[in-house]
């Protein structure tokens, strides 16, 4: 978010262009890329930098898949339920699943076909050589690739990384996001904008970093945003054209103001910029206008410096519009949606309905493109999920 | 799970009967609940154990949509760009979005389309009484439901109840989820199964407490089981039919042994169980084996416990078996399964191969059921995702 220009003043003005969505994605995908490796213990959403690639056989030679007895298979010949065949100790030595397996045997004959029978075991089954048997590097052979570059551990992935005893991998770390409320909310509210990027950001893999309200303050604020120590800084409100949407002007004062005005609804008042080489989110101060922000370009930047898919992480779901969502040609516009009946979704709120109410009542949401003038009723449209489940996903 | 009798002791002697997955089921739901709810502040995952309710009224008067200037509205009637009106100060305040509006105003002109013009502005705009104002209750009305019970908070939900002051809310607390890992692996391999539990755990909404692999030794065990502090136990390793499976005769000791054998595989040698009233999972040891017991019976309960959901939190999606998934009547088989092309599923691994190698090569799996034979080549069948990107659902 380097290629900048002296800020338009827009307060008591207004915006004379505003950016496509298009434009402001180019920009976060030129700023941010994953950060680089470090090594550090597996853990459950930690990212892999590198594949992992066993170093050895696993298992190192061949063991019991269950309880029973190693035998050599040969000497089970023609045993059966009716003919249980007679071995002596040394022929049959008992092994439980995992264990080693004894020289010269070459199969496990289960607990519930032989009968202790001192000195030795009565044996009610013939089995075939690797019968109850896992071969050496049958679960993983030196070489193979473990796990992919770019993954996301799952708790089974760090559960093989325990077994192989692999205590360090090449993981990209969190980024720190921290994150700025530049003024408050108007009229003495209390501040939602905090919670809401912090869970966002938790969500998309980073750390944040809050420090609640700040006045606002052009000054104050340009010195916060140049603070050394984020890896991305999300700078909200204060970002409008009213007297005090001082924000912008701190930006361009602490780094650059690339582009300032989305053609995006809600959010028209975010930008981009970046305050001595990290990048900065601008999102406006109204909760439904900070989060429209912040999933359009804000979550972007965060899995892209965690080394996370870039695009939306919720969950899509193809529905039919039940009342039609207009949309301005030109303006990227996120509906916020109720599902309805098995194939349905309908608009919950406007664009312009600010909070988080109507958010919080959505099921999800639709990002009409700009060049669109919207969905017309009994129309097919791509429905965003917050939760899975609202949709019988699972 | 206190329908308990005298467990048969299977070592060295195999099963006489294992329990079907619906019997488990239906001992897990019988002794697992919500827990009771506390006040907590609200966090993004936490769960809601009463629906929250609007005190009052928000707004609680009349505020701007946008930046700009109140006005009564009927004074800009006949305003345009080509005629603009000129308004004195008093007649048009400005206002920034967010503030309450001025008594005797019902409009807001945006900025960008007055001009200040000193004393006053001039208006290119005839506004409607309400355009650009959010009135009374329109966010959210005194006495309407804001969340419902059973919410798991979203980011958007904690932003709410940020802005409109909601402090605390009745929640289900995180259940406390003690893992206990009987004897370790055989063979001196490292512990995955804490490392794997944990993460189910939490992935679930439990809070784990893990203490390493204890001694397999039944008196050492029950006094680990009997320990208070726990909502859960799950108690892993040690569970089959080979001389040192101690865990369940401790578990029988502890408390109770309501069931041990499954009819499940992997998992045959999983189990149910009490101690002092608190339920218990008892779970096989190699690292398959125990993933299959926490899915099928662990989770859920863990679930139960947190007040969410008790389904499987695994994303759905239907895909045609490439080849042929064998099961064995009478068993529920979990196989472990890759995608394949755009609508395709083929398994990785037979239910006998251990390991966290083929759950951690997975995309995802099949849970075959019980009366089932398995999948023909060709047959649509239901793939759970451990990550929905694999099928491209985002």
């Amino acid at each position: 978010m380097a290629d900048t220009h002296p800020p338009d003043d827009v307060r008591g003005r207004g915006f004379r262009r505003r950016a496509t969505l298009a434009e402001a994605l180019a920009r976060v995908d030129a700023a941010t890329a994953a950060l680089p490796a470090r090594p550090a213990a597996p853990a459950a959403g930690g990212v892999l930098a590198q594949a992992v690639v066993a170093a050895a056989d696993h298992p190192p030679g061949p063991v019991a898949l269950w309880d029973g007895y190693a035998v050599r298979a040969a000497d089970t010949l023609g045993a059966d339920t009716y003919n249980p065949l007679s071995l002596f100790p040394g022929a049959a030595v008992a092994v439980a699943a995992g264990e080693s397996l004894p020289p010269g045997t070459d199969a496990v004959v289960p607990v519930e076909s032989a009968v202790a029978s001192p000195p030795g075991i009565e044996v009610a089954e013939a089995v075939a050589p690797g019968h109850g048997v896992l071969g050496r590097g049958e679960m993983a052979a030196a070489g193979a690739e473990l796990l992919p570059a770019g993954r996301i551990l799952r708790p089974q992935d760090v559960a093989l990384l325990a077994a192989l005893g692999v205590a360090r991998v090449a993981a990209v770390p969190a980024p720190r996001v921290r994150i700025l409320i530049a003024g408050g909310p108007r009229g003495g509210a209390a501040d939602a904008d905090t919670p809401l990027l912090a869970a966002l950001v938790a969500r998309d893999g980073g750390v944040a970093e809050c420090a609640g309200p700040l006045p606002a303050d052009r000054a104050a604020l340009a010195a916060e945003l140049r603070r050394p120590g984020a890896d991305l800084i999300l700078l909200a409100g204060r970002s409008g054209v009213g007297p005090d949407d001082v924000a912008p002007l701190a930006l361009a004062d602490a780094g650059g103001l690339a582009l300032h005005g989305l053609a995006l609804r809600p959010g028209g008042s975010g930008g981009l910029g970046h305050a001595g080489g990290v990048p900065v989110v601008l999102l406006p101060g109204d909760p439904a206008a900070c989060w429209a922000v912040y999933e359009a370009l804000g979550g972007r930047a965060v899995r892209r410096l965690a080394g996370r898919p870039a695009g939306l992480p919720h969950p899509a779901v193809r529905r039919r519009a039940r009342r039609k969502l207009v949309s301005e040609i030109g303006v990227a516009e996120f509906y916020r949606v109720r599902l309805a009946g098995d194939d349905g979704v309908e608009p919950l709120a406007s664009a312009a309905v600010p909070g988080a109410a109507a958010l919080a009542r959505a099921d999800g949401f639709v990002l009409i493109p700009a060049q669109s003038e919207g969905v017309a009723p009994g129309d097919e449209t791509t429905v965003r999920l917050y939760d899975g489940s609202a949709a019988g996903l699972w």
